[in-house]
């Protein structure tokens, strides 16, 4: 049913919004052909390309894009030590990007994922959306039934509290796919065929307290906001656990967004996926992460940070501590994590000394 | 955009599902005419309807339905003193009919409510969807951002816990409004001419400690599960607050969910909401709960109910309590409010003396 969109079939924007204010973080292993698709909508705006794999490989960029490309040997070169904080040989080396970034806001997106089209034919410009969601507030404290009440057409319903209805700012937009859903292995496994082709036309705010299944795929967000607890964990090349990073800096950030007051939206837009990832290779870098999530997630639902928590950096470091106290009886990889939680703070600071995102959020 | 169906578009389904187990509620002061439209979907069903108004006029009932009709002189004969717990010219009355109800689920849809269309045009079986939402189960401990992943096409997405992929029983659905939106009186008369053209074709569970604006227009509920706090409280002649009756049963509803670990769930079906209520005759009977819901919403979000509240009504005796103590400050009306609930559970017990209602749920 669902098929992305073709060339012809994507607009671009007469302005595009915050050109100068948001970074496209885009991991890879391969030549980003997939950019052709994607040239009407991202063509204004600036591309970070981590390369994920072997250094010495050449990844070639279609012309007429303004990029920068760090493989391994950069980002060692960058943060000297503090690099084994990155994951190698893994996708989660993409929030190197987010932090070398200078911008406000960040938008990821995966390399096998291509152009969706609405119900009405029309290419969706997944970008537009995300930043549509992160202009405007979230409504973490209350849910609107009409979703989210600052669209074109919707408002809040009979019995919202006018108290609540400035909202707060939103740090997190969080995208969908069609085609190929994020299913982990054993779902693909069993369901091999199944295709995601429900185009829900909503965003909503993900409320206070709840945790969700962040997906990096097509993920947006406010690097002044949350940045810094935007980290992807160590994964790949000798960790012992795969496809579990954007979960991790999924929990941290929910957990971080509640206490400092944050919002989260997660809907529109959608992206269309192109290919199931293997359910074999990826059975074998989850199936840790399948145990070990029934701990994690109560951890995380079970989270208080302390009031003096107002930065992000504090919340994180203040997680890092509680991640070592309490995960640590699951398996030694925790403390070695919350390490690496620490150093990846250390080098954020160390590439953003001044930046404002040490002075946002507010704790409550 | 979105216009009702006609009665050409709306088909049977071959099996009405819960024939037996199923009472249509319907508060009313006029012609059930607009039961017409919905012939197709209801006739096989049984309909309550309660007379909200003046008890010597005629309701006329279309030809063809089975139906009992409770004016105010039966609801006094059959309640004695305890009627006073139920409102008089009031939709609010409706609550009477979940009471004298011998079923299992109750649909509740108001007498302006007509058949809407999907957008391929098919006209929606709302009570069929409000079937399929209760008797799937719901996820309120973790957020499924594939929304609900009990219908066709969809499931858990990667990262969600195993442990949490049974679910808990539905006990509420609340279906939503195209055309006429639910707004309170400000938002009527700010925007006059704002209608709901965005059908979102989703079913999602609010998630536990999250309260929602449960508008009782088109709602459904496993009366077994949560019927005893489905309590519509005292409105209309005689009181001074109108238009509340629905949000305060779901706020009292939705708080004992969440302790029984019973699921609400919001989204499809949407009815077509054909009128607006006069945004100045609703500004009258709302204003008083525009501010007391600042302070009654947080009431709500605090309550934590004693592990010896296992059933619904002692949760319901407990929230009474916790009422009077509490928001008795706000005004005097909570005082008669919380003694109307008890009063309520009392006449619940003597109209359903042994009905499993009593033993179901299970706290945590």
């Amino acid at each position: 049913m669902a098929e992305p969109a073709t060339a012809t079939q994507a607009a671009a924007p007469a302005v595009p919004q915050l050109k100068d204010e948001l970074d496209i973080v885009i991991p890879t292993i391969r030549n980003l052909d997939f950019l052709e698709m994607w040239r009407p909508f991202f063509q204004p705006y600036h591309l970070i390309i981590v390369q994920d794999g072997d250094p010495s490989k050449t990844i070639k960029v279609p012309d007429g894009f303004g990029y920068e490309l760090y493989n391994r040997n950069d980002i060692n070169r960058i943060l000297g030590p503090k690099a084994s904080c990155i994951s190698f040989k893994d996708s989660a080396c993409r929030c190197f990007g987010y932090m070398v970034s200078k911008k406000k806001y960040i938008f990821t997106i995966d390399d096998d994922c291509f152009v969706a089209k609405d119900p009405s034919g029309k290419a969706i410009n997944a970008l537009e959306q995300h930043i549509k969601n992160l202009l405007s507030p979230s409504t973490p404290f209350f849910f609107n039934t009409l979703y989210d009440p600052f669209r074109d057409g919707a408002d809040f319903v009979r019995g919202y509290p006018f108290s609540l209805r400035e909202g707060v700012p939103t740090a997190v937009s969080h995208g969908l796919w069609l085609n190929i859903p994020d299913y982990d292995a054993p779902t693909q496994l069993v369901k091999p065929l199944e295709r995601n082709t429900r185009f829900v036309d909503a965003v909503l705010t993900i409320p206070k307290g709840t945790l969700f299944p962040m997906c990096g795929m097509n993920l947006a967000f406010d690097r002044e906001l949350i940045g810094p607890a935007m980290y992807f964990g160590l994964m790949g090349d000798g960790q012992p656990i795969g496809r579990y990073d954007d979960m991790w800096a999924g929990w941290c950030t929910k957990v971080i967004c509640d206490h400092l007051a944050l919002g989260v939206k997660t809907g529109l837009p959608y992206i269309y996926h192109s290919k199931a990832s293997n359910p074999f290779v990826n059975l074998r870098k989850e199936y840790k992460g399948i145990f070990w999530q029934e701990e994690i997630i109560p951890f995380f639902q079970q989270i208080v940070l302390p009031k003096d928590c107002t930065t992000v950096q504090k919340c994180y470091i203040e997680l890092a501590k509680q991640v070592k106290e309490k995960l640590s009886k699951v398996d030694p990889y925790f403390d070695k994590l919350a390490e690496a939680m620490v150093t990846w703070i250390e080098a954020w600071d160390e590439l953003n000394p001044t930046g404002s995102s040490v002075t946002n959020g507010k704790a409550k």
